[in-house]
């Protein structure tokens, strides 16, 4: 099988979004309401936070338990590990996934400031100066036979899709209008020149759109 | 986590048949096509059988990809290991799957007709004379900490329907008629008195039915 890199449960307002103005560390999604955005994930049983045994196993929860499915390695950008921007402050932060992060496996943190990788669980974050192509031949060799998640934010993503990387996406376009905030397209059709391209409406109200190649 | 029985990629035609009449061992889903049935899964990147490199990654495939996710035993009623009826002929015949059967775990074969475990490939067959509340207990002690996948046909579906066993159900409606031969039921609805259902349509022309309980 071919080791794919995997854009998974992405989520951007109708108007494109992927996160509002204004981030910080109290306030990862900027002025955007993070239930408003991703609130879809949150419902499912199988979302990778949750701590009681219910939610939903419908549509939705398959993009939800497909998150760890046959994943060996996650890329993300500096913006997706925690909000500092320049050389990292000489403080003990160990970024915005807790105790416990969700991921298990390496994951490569793109950044202008490389520094020492960071244990964290069962995570380990590796902070590396690297182009797209650079960094996934990394995670692919990291993840032994199994794919390589990309993580986002939105200028990881768009930087991915201009380089060819990226072998599917996932992206779930939430009922919301934002106005403003960062970008990732001017709507769903815009990959239509590089990807075949489900279209799925859910019962929760958002549309997962669904994109791979040949 | 809960254990659960899932009931996963069942093909039904949309008047409610999940095989046609005359089933033998040559033709497996009797008078039917299976490609008219079941043609979706082939045309996935993850159909368990796929040799060859290709295939869709969509939303079909999601459906493909989680026919091993987390499972670990599955139950099938004795006509879909074989067309034998009654007692089992003294032969070596080792069953529709093939020298490497997909499933990779213990199987639990309906049948009043008990023999000795026969095991192929990485897959052991067990035959039981068992209730389906006593056959999805020894499942689910096979199973580990893993959820158990019910196989089909439509006859063990529809008995452990009613005894109330089932956890989540995936049924894709194809856009065949077939007439006559096994009826799983009258539609979709049917179980809506029991379950949250999503109705999904998919691209390849299936529509798939989720459902799921609290």
């Amino acid at each position: 099988m071919p080791q794919l890199l995997r854009l998974q449960n992405f989520g951007v307002s109708r108007d494109g979004f992927g996160a509002g103005e204004g981030q910080s560390l109290e306030h990862p999604f900027g002025h955007a309401n993070p239930a408003d955005l991703v609130g879809w994930c949150f419902a499912t049983a199988s979302w990778v936070n949750r701590t009681d045994p219910g939610g939903s196993r419908g549509l939705d929860d398959y993009f939800t338990r497909d998150f760890t499915n046959n994943i060996g390695a996650e890329i993300m950008g500096r913006n997706k590990f925690g909000p500092q921007r320049g050389p990292w402050p000489d403080d003990d932060w160990r970024g915005w996934w807790g105790d416990e992060p969700p991921f298990h496996t390496p994951v490569f943190v793109l950044t202008h400031y490389p520094r020492e990788p960071m244990q964290v669980g069962e995570t380990t974050f590796y902070f590396i100066d690297a182009a797209p192509d650079e960094a996934l031949e990394q995670a692919k060799a990291a993840a032994g036979d199994k794919d390589v998640r990309l993580g986002g934010g939105v200028a990881t993503v768009r930087e991915f899709v201009e380089a060819g990387l990226i072998d599917t996406l996932h992206i779930a376009v939430a009922p919301v209008e934002l106005g403003r905030g960062e970008r990732l397209w001017t709507g769903p059709t815009e990959l239509d020149d590089r990807y075949h391209h489900d279209v799925v409406p859910s019962s929760s109200g958002v549309t997962h759109h669904l994109y791979w190649r040949d």
